[in-house]
């Protein structure tokens, strides 16, 4: 599937037609947010099909881009994600997407990929 | 500056040293979330200086894609970007920093740049 190209300046800004800026790779990154806590979960990336799978059947679906295929979450884990709400940002070559998630979202099998904290001496796991 | 560079397999998802994955453009992409609400503010990207002197200067610093050059959040717009905490991902390819944002974090003047809700039958506004 395919969509319509971005549009220049702020017509992209402002636009309600989905027209996804996708990178030379024709992916897009995608935030994966906890609707009720606001945790970010995750950030991964999205093809067009992935972007309309997701959009059309409310599971995250994502591209794998070191095993190169579609990516439904938890297909494998059984740690899903239901989508409540997909959001774009201003010109469209970033997803958010507000999520019900099913135990771990991280494959270490944290809930959540962001744990640990960055600071001038390394990091510091939470 | 550089940074050591990333382990494999679970080694990099466990050490406590900054191993920044960077993609072949030398960037990593960085989210930037409202440290009180828990909103998404914004998606932009980092190289290896943005990240060194973000972490170092409490201040958002970014790599603008399109103008090729660092970008310290707020020196043009004011609307700045004070660094609570920065967070890496598992396999360090994307980072999170907490923030306390001045005025709007979008550059079309709304406080975040998801502004838009997609569906299927096309973006809507919030």
């Amino acid at each position: 599937m395919s969509y319509p190209p971005p549009l220049s300046g702020s017509a992209q800004d402002e636009t309600v037609e989905l027209r996804p800026k996708f990178d030379a790779e024709g992916l897009v990154a995608a935030i994966a947010q906890d609707v009720d806590t606001g945790e970010v979960l995750m950030l991964a990336w999205m093809n067009a099909d992935a972007l309309q799978q997701t959009i059309d059947t409310g599971r995250a679906v994502y591209w794998s881009r070191s095993r190169k295929e579609l990516w439904r979450k938890g297909d494998t884990s059984g740690h899903e994600q239901h989508v409540v709400e997909v959001r774009v940002d201003c010109d469209q070559d970033a997803i958010l997407l507000k999520v019900r998630q099913t135990g771990a979202a991280c494959h270490t099998g944290r809930r959540a990929c962001f744990y640990r904290i960055a600071g001038p001496a390394g990091l510091t796991r939470t």
